[in-house]
C-alpha cells in the first residue's frame, strides 16, 4: 500500500477498486481514470483553473431540463457523439452511412402515403426527395419504414415553436413500395444554429467556433432483418457543409438539391446493412 | 479538409481551433480532445453506456447548490482534487505537505488565544494539540497563522448541524508565539463519511468502495513571504487511513494522538516554504 502521490496517483485510484466489481465497469472506470489523470497531467491546471472546471461541470447539469439538454450538446460539439455513433456503426461494405440522431427526433410521427407532404405550414417552394431502399447488393427491401423530419421554411423543428407550427409539422413516417422505392413532397432545408445561451455556447466561442449546422434532413430508416439506419441527408453547396458544429456530415451523405420549375429535387438511395 | 470519421477524430475537432484562440485555452482543449476521444476508442462505448453516462453527468450538476457540490466530491474521489493540488505544491525540501481543503472551511473563524479550547459544545474529552511553525531550515516564524477547523465529537462539522451546534463549534484562529510555537484545546477527531446520496455515492458503490474518510483536523497556516499550507492532521491508527475516500493522506501527516488523563495529547509541526 502506498499513499497518494503525483507519481502513482492513477494506481492509487485504480486500487481502491474491488475485486468483485463487474468487469465492463472496472474496464470502463480503469480507463477513464488514466485518461482523467493523464489530462490534468499535461495541462497542470492552476487552481484557479480547476476551480473554473468545477463552475462549468456545475453549470453544464444546471441548464438541463425535459426540453434542454446541454451535456448531448456538449457530446456533438466535442465529436464524441459522432466518434460513439462510428464505433457501434461500423458498415465497411458499401451501405449507408450512419450520423447522430439529433435531439428533435419525436416518435409516433404520422403515417403518410407515398408522395404526400410533410409540410403543414404552407411555407416554402416544394420539394420532391425520393429514392429507394435496398440491401447492400441492390436488392430491394420492399415495406422499408422511413421517419423522416426537418425544419420548416424558417429554421426552426415544429418542437421548438410550440403553438407557432403545426403539431408534427415537417414530419412524417413512408413505407416503401415493392420495389423498395419512397417519394414524399417537403420544402428545401436551411441551416440553424444550435442553442448558444449556455456552457456549450461560451465553449464554442472560446474556440472561435460558429454553432451553425448545416441544412439536412433526419432519416430513420429500418426493415425486419436489417440494422437501422439513423442518418441525415445534406445539401450540397450549403455554407457550413464543411464545418458542422456537431461533425455530422459524410461525404455520402451530401445530396444535390436541384432547382426545378417551382421548387427543388433530390434524390437519395439508402443501403441497409443485414443482420448478422 | 476531410470530414470525421473514426480514424481521424481528434484532427476533425482540433482543425476547428480558430487560429487567434488564447494559446493556454488551446493548450488545455487540445489535451482534453485527445484524452476525451481516446477515452472512447478504449472503451468503444454502447449506445445505451453512452446515453447513460449523459443522465449521470446531468444528475451530477442538478444535485448541486450553495451547500452541495457534487463535482468537488467526483473531482474529490477520483483523485483530482488530489492530484491539482499535488502539482501546484510540490515541496521537495521538506516543507510540510498540502493536502485538500475540502468544503467545510468557513472564513472568519474566531482569533483565539494560545491555549483556547475550540470546543463550543462541550463533547467530548480535551485533547491538547501543539507544535512549532517554522521555515524549512528550523527558525522559527513568529507570528504565524493557524486556522484549524475539524468536526465535533458527533463526527460532524458546525455547518453539517446548523443549529445544533454553537456557531463556530470546532474552529478556530491562532497565532503563533516568538518561538513560533502554538497550542490549543479540542477534541480527537473522528472518521466520517462523504454524502453518499447522490451519483458519487452510486460511483463509489460501483467500484466497492467505502465513502469514509479517516478522522483528521485542518490547518491552514500562513505568514508573510510564506506559501499558504493547507493541509490535514491525520490520527495514527485510523481505520480508514489507508482508505480515504479521497485520498488526502501524506505519511508525513499522521500524527500519534496520545492517550493521556482525562484525554488526549497530539504534536504537529509546521514548516513553511518560502516564497522564491
Amino acid at each position: 500500500m502506498s499513499y497518494f502521490s503525483e507519481e502513482t496517483s492513477v494506481q492509487a485510484v485504480l486500487d481502491r477498486l474491488s475485486d468483485d466489481v463487474d468487469s465492463r465497469f472496472r474496464e470502463i472506470v480503469t480507463s477513464f481514470i488514466k485518461h482523467l489523470h493523464g489530462f490534468v497531467k499535461d495541462v497542470e491546471p492552476t487552481m484557479a483553473e480547476w476551480g473554473q472546471a468545477i463552475k462549468y461541470l456545475t453549470a453544464m447539469g444546471q441548464i438541463c431540463d425535459d426540453k434542454r439538454q446541454e451535456w448531448v450538446l456538449f457530446s456533438d460539439t466535442t465529436g464524441v457523439s459522432m466518434l460513439v455513433d462510428a464505433i457501434n456503426h461500423r458498415r465497411p461494405d458499401g451501405a449507408t452511412e450512419n450520423t447522430v440522431l439529433g435531439p428533435f427526433h419525436v416518435g409516433g410521427a404520422p403515417e403518410r402515403a407515398l408522395g404526400d407532404s410533410i409540410c403543414l405550414d404552407g411555407k416554402g417552394a416544394p420539394c420532391v426527395v425520393s429514392g429507394r431502399v435496398t440491401d447492400e447488393d441492390g436488392n430491394p427491401i420492399a415495406g422499408a419504414k422511413l421517419d423522416v423530419w426537418q425544419t420548416n421554411d424558417d429554421g426552426f423543428y415544429d418542437v421548438q415553436q410550440p403553438g407557432e407550427q403545426p403539431d408534427m409539422n415537417m414530419r412524417g413516417l413512408f413505407t416503401a413500395d415493392e420495389d423498395g422505392s419512397y417519394n414524399y413532397v417537403t420544402v428545401k432545408p436551411l441551416p440553424y444554429s444550435i442553442p448558444t445561451d449556455g456552457p456549450v455556447g461560451r465553449f464554442l466561442d472560446g474556440m472561435g467556433r460558429h454553432a451553425m449546422r448545416p441544412a439536412h434532413i433526419h432519416y430513420i430508416v429500418s426493415a425486419p432483418g436489417y440494422e437501422t439506419l439513423v442518418t441525415h441527408i445534406f445539401v450540397t453547396g450549403d455554407p457550413y457543409i464543411e464545418s458542422d458544429a456537431v461533425f455530422g456530415v459524410k461525404e455520402s451523405l451530401i445530396v444535390d438539391f436541384e432547382e426545378v420549375d417551382g421548387g427543388h429535387r433530390a434524390r437519395f438511395d439508402v443501403k441497409l446493412k443485414k443482420l448478422d
